[in-house]
């Protein structure tokens, strides 16, 4: 493609839109920035539509064709969000999956309302090492999976497994109601150690901040906690959640 | 004590040094922003020299008696690390740990070169949760336990087990010979599944970048790996170690 470089190009300012989440729903794309980034998505069979490159850096990236746009690192540090401009910015299309896509599933992870991008990326990495087959984000107020930090922060993990969203209690009833639904929970009755269940099955967890919510609660099949000190009150959530898939899910 | 209201003066200048490693470490003490980390800290025995507090709040904090010391909004910005001035900041003395403390220890968690401060002050918490009588921070480039960040976000557990700094390996040979000593690495040649150990116990765990030094892995009795799918390369350092700690320690 042309080269451009100029930061007031009109598809330099339709790239740099991405950075919001209302923008990114409404375009169906978002942004993958630097060389690491670029290649885990298109070698995960994400849809590369262009990608702004640094014009002494073309030759790197054969692979993306036609599709490259050279430009400088005036345009580059515009279209990002990080400190240092990265080399390469791309654009692609995001990969969306409903709840029929996960007809097959047997292992489940549901995270409700959870927002903190760290343990998102860290809960999505975990999933995939423990065999997951998909995560349902639940709730009207779940992070924004292609923000640019939780790309970034997923390290490549958020295109080997399917994530949908879900903000519909009925929908979620509808699809699972045939599992067997832990809900974990500080104050559960069971036990993790001799904890049994049977598949399909869907795991739930809570915020951080406010656990899970009275309908998921009562949704559920079964509820197990982590035996622990009574030292402390709590653990972090993506620990709690990577020790629970470790036991059911392996 | 009087009130201070100039960030000129003398006393305010040598707690904002306290922000500083190297300050810390001549003068043994430490920073202690809030009024929850600070009660914490007071409740867990930490003996705090003295605290800054916002004059209008001094009545909240009597237990703290004559060593408070009335102030305004400048002084706490400037002494404060964070970015909105708490109401309190408070001198505490360290805590000092050595290795001649942990005679009595079954269970210690073992970290080499930690330099993640999330991390650092999500083990404590986990290793809290599950028991371990103590944590050896090993090697020279380990993260300062007392750096304001990681006061913060240890949640009060900072003050729930002890934590030695051992940079020398004669001293760890010296102690921990008559333990069993459990490697965690990827290629281990066991599983955790059916993992057995016996106490005392000590667990070691390299840095994210770096893992273990050859040096720990010789001396280690057994070396051990988390099963997991081959579409990761590794988990997060804090999920790890709280999977282990979780199926030894409990």
């Amino acid at each position: 493609m042309q080269e451009i470089n100029s930061v007031n190009n009109e598809l330099v300012k339709e790239t740099v839109k991405l950075q919001l989440k209302k923008y990114r729903s409404e375009k169906n794309r978002f942004l993958i920035e630097g060389s690491k980034c670029v290649k885990e998505a298109y070698d995960a069979g994400i849809e590369i539509n262009y990608a702004f490159v640094l014009k002494s850096k073309s030759d790197k990236y054969g692979y993306l064709k036609e599709n490259l746009i050279p430009t400088n690192e005036a345009v580059l540090k515009k279209i990002s969000t990080t400190e240092s401009a990265p080399e390469i910015v791309a654009v692609g299309v995001k990969k969306t999956y409903t709840a029929d896509d996960l007809k097959q599933a047997e292992k489940i992870v549901l995270l409700e309302n959870i927002k903190d991008m760290g343990n998102l990326g860290t809960i999505l990495r975990t999933s995939v090492a423990f065999n997951a087959d998909a995560v349902i984000l639940y709730g009207k107020e779940c992070a924004d999976l292609y923000n640019p930090k939780c790309v970034r922060s997923a390290t490549g993990n958020l295109w080997k497994i399917p994530v949908v969203y879900i903000e519909n209690f009925a929908l979620l009833q509808k699809h699972f109601s045939g599992y067997d639904r832990v809900a974990t929970l500080v104050n559960a009755d069971k036990f993790l150690k001799n904890f049994t269940c049977k598949k399909p099955l869907i795991v739930m967890f809570g915020s951080e901040a406010d656990g899970l919510s009275q309908e998921l609660i009562n949704f559920a099949t079964q509820k197990v906690k982590i035996e622990m000190s009574d030292k402390v009150e709590s653990l972090n959530l993506s620990v709690s959640c990577s020790i629970i898939l470790y036991k059911l899910f392996l």
